[in-house]
């Protein structure tokens, strides 16, 4: 082997990184040129069914991990009392250092069914493993497939038979082929029910703590049927930017925002920065509603 | 010197690439906090004049660069009509490649001075090295420094005594920081009036030719009393997506949004694929329009 | 809430992404401020064990998936013949597509285990879920947790428990502190035998599959007492760069460059574009061991 | 305009940024394939002139600025003595902040010369505008274009009339492509005379300052007949790890690795803390050499 060994033709760049296999099959069934109707996914039962890619945009939200029950009833009652459609906590949490908070686990199930009944709202939680898989789909009506997992095949098989609707969020290095390639692996199991998530992407800038791509909503909107929210709180990272990302995301077309609320963001057990307090969400939900219409749309 | 030589604290990672002299004096001129009041730049004169920063967002259009008087007629006529209010085209065009089209060059300014005659929209178009400054400023009434001298100190520095307001556009690796900075080059240079302008990033995301990084519209709010523009067209590098991410800029907060237009998209000498033809501005208008109220603003 | 609501201190750009509970109890356990003595991580028993960490530098290779007993045996021959002291080769494979090779899973274990018996190659392999850890670790001596997998924390502490030295890699937008704190949840679960990798990160660049990172190596040595290895293959993703990233790996400090070897590139079933050929090992083998002894190392 | 309006082939995502301008003509004279035989760029004359291109790997150090006739005669001296030969030194310095030290300007350059005299070493120095090209060509051996103006398209134009080799820094967000794009001005703006440098690429990793993609040396040289060298001091931005990838660059293929050097770097005006002291120079270049004999070149 020599080192000086060249390939045959070196004056053309050519990108490597979309193997040949993937380029192929590609994401039959997640395509919109394939299947042109785009899917509405249902969240929940009864009165307080929420869905997802249909005219009216859902504002999803709820604090980062759940706490105690106080914390969430009360912030379920705000964000009901504001809007909110969907209900979203954490009970298994993922978290970059094993020594931070880690999540109430089941406690946490049971908190989030708690407030489902007590306040309408169905409830999306994160499923971190394929063990997992059976006991979250028992308490919760949307199963969170998070950042980090989103190549994490094992867990999108398993989600694939929950028969729950996923809410599957973009990975800090996705591409938005991986992203759909990923939703694949869920539809191809069996599950049509897949919502996506746009929650920023990591890149070279640390004025936030991501990098949110709003181009990929219309971007996705061309290449799948599947509906597609925003998470402007992990995007971001910051309270104060997250309304006027909010109000960019339903101008370029979501089909929902999910938000962080916290009644108390300062003493949050995870993502307190990025929280906004009960009392922010009424005016924002206006202005969201507002923007919506400007589009077409409702909230 | 040993390789295995380790500094005093290792445990902690340190971010190394924000110098102390940078931290230090930072953005004196241009820090909101030291100037809490907005900067409102006006260009142009007279009854045509623009001023970007007010209550009324800008849209700015115009063909990537000036190639005819025939065609820079009939866009400059069509984004009028369409409520355009400040005309782009480039007469010195930056390209990648030495063989690609460079640009009309003074012949530009000139068809551009022209157009100006005919609808009143005052005209920006980018200047490219120190050298040219004075010849562009005697023609445009705004000067672009491009993405690629958003750090090229020598123009900046001449821009600086131009007597014409500053577009400055963040470089493709640019942080916020680096682009406040390169805007306190014109500002301690003498010139008060700088807009600056978000074109989208590079990332690994090869769905979009680069990322819009709407983030920055709020986070520069937050640091900068100067005027925020958008550019989609060069951001998304698509024209399907030009409209969905113009109305999110302008729902982010942007004080302005800046748009390709070119009468005949598929021949245009540059950026064609991102350029929207006149016939689509009109309905893109009135939407930019509503969101624009539906944030308390107007276009 | 209002929209222009600014923060308290404006003026300084924070970095937001580095979590108060993340800076504050760090990767105690793997760092090496406070574990000064270096770690050296033995896989394998008997003669054929491979101490990583030493001062000799380990070669691993073997395919990137193992596709059947006549592929694996041969690959297996010729890369002991050429110096290498561990076998790699996937029986589970996680492919960004569901309709990818995935792997003959239990069936290519055993096939790892037959090599291992016939050339006494310690085994390295990936595991992709909790439940397969049992299962893999039974037939493997070293467990490999993939880029997509580095921040799969319930993969994690099942490593944790399995008896198995850990090769963790690095993820594709994985920080150096992530990849530290993902080595502190095996650490903290109990196993101490933790093998670091760094296998390109995703950046811009698109000559590459991925963007090796090679600094990372001497960074990480003055971070951790952990060992750290690198597989120019992924990183590059072109055959013929790896020879010379893997020359530069050892120099950088690497103690352990992992190759990917097929006995016919062209037909691999996964990653045959990075592949060297067996006839390309000897010499690029007797390079390394000049470089390593350049550096007062051995291979 | 509809904005659902969709693209005729939706389920291909295409990478929209290599326009069909650029792909087509490309990089014709700095292409390998057209012009196979390896350029040698000859810097200085006489008995210190230096090749760069050629078996022996040229080692390039210096002060990132000249500050004092003091400090750069001390350290031309100790480079010189530690078995450098080319002297670099900035001093017309681009700087992030206004307000930072911007350089000596021909005082600095005069110190170049007088320093070139003294030890006989070449200079290498930065020009920052296309009308301070005559006045550096004046001086320096070689002109440098920073990383920030690889693509100041008008100071690539007026090098190539400068009659002196170009040394060309890849940018923070430079591909191979476009960095051959940027060599191909001065090229064919008449100066066959072009060092490609690799100094490192902007990425979401914040242990180093930059991330060096050693990679680009070997995959440059599959492209290009052009020298190729690496800057590991503006690379890493930290002393501790220059060493280190030092050797890497030259186990990797570079034609030489440029190193900053300052007699006192804690107190340097710029750069300090990734200037090597004198003292670090010999252990290291004794290494260096050794490497470079390991891969069949010398120092």
């Amino acid at each position: 082997m020599s080192l000086a060994q060249l390939p045959e033709k070196r004056e053309k760049l050519r990108p490597v990184d979309r193997l040949p296999e993937i380029a192929e099959p590609g994401f039959r069934l997640a395509s919109l040129a394939l299947h042109p109707e785009r899917t509405v996914v249902t969240v929940g039962r009864g009165p307080g069914a929420v869905e997802i890619g249909a005219s009216r945009v859902a504002l999803v939200a709820g604090p980062c991990a759940v706490e105690s029950w106080e914390q969430l009833r009360s912030t379920a009652r705000a964000v009901k009392a504001a809007g909110a459609r969907l209900l979203r906590g954490g009970a298994f949490k993922p978290r970059t250092s094993p020594y931070a908070f880690q999540g109430l686990g089941e406690d946490g199930l049971r908190l989030l069914a708690r407030a489902r009944e007590e306040t309408g709202l169905p409830v999306v939680t994160e499923v971190t493993s394929p063990e997992l898989v059976p006991l979250v789909a028992e308490y919760a009506d949307c199963l969170q497939v998070g950042a980090r997992n989103m190549q994490n095949y094992e867990l999108l098989r398993a989600v694939a038979k929950a028969g729950r609707p996923v809410l599957l969020k973009r990975s800090l290095a996705g591409t938005l082929e991986e992203l759909l390639l990923a939703a694949e692996y869920v539809l191809a199991g069996g599950n049509p029910d897949v919502v996506l998530c746009e929650r920023g992407i990591r890149t070279h800038e640390r004025a936030t703590r991501n990098t949110l791509d709003l181009s990929a909503v219309p971007a996705l909107r061309e290449l799948t049927h599947l509906p597609v929210i925003v998470d402007p709180s992990h995007a971001t990272g910051r309270r104060s930017l997250v309304p006027s990302m909010a109000l960019a995301a339903v101008a370029a077309g979501a089909d929902g925002v999910m938000i962080e609320v916290h009644p108390d963001p300062e003493r949050a057990l995870s993502d307190g920065a990025q929280s906004l307090a009960p009392a922010d969400l009424p005016a924002l939900v206006t202005r969201l509603g507002a923007v919506a219409a400007a589009i077409g749309r409702s909230l």
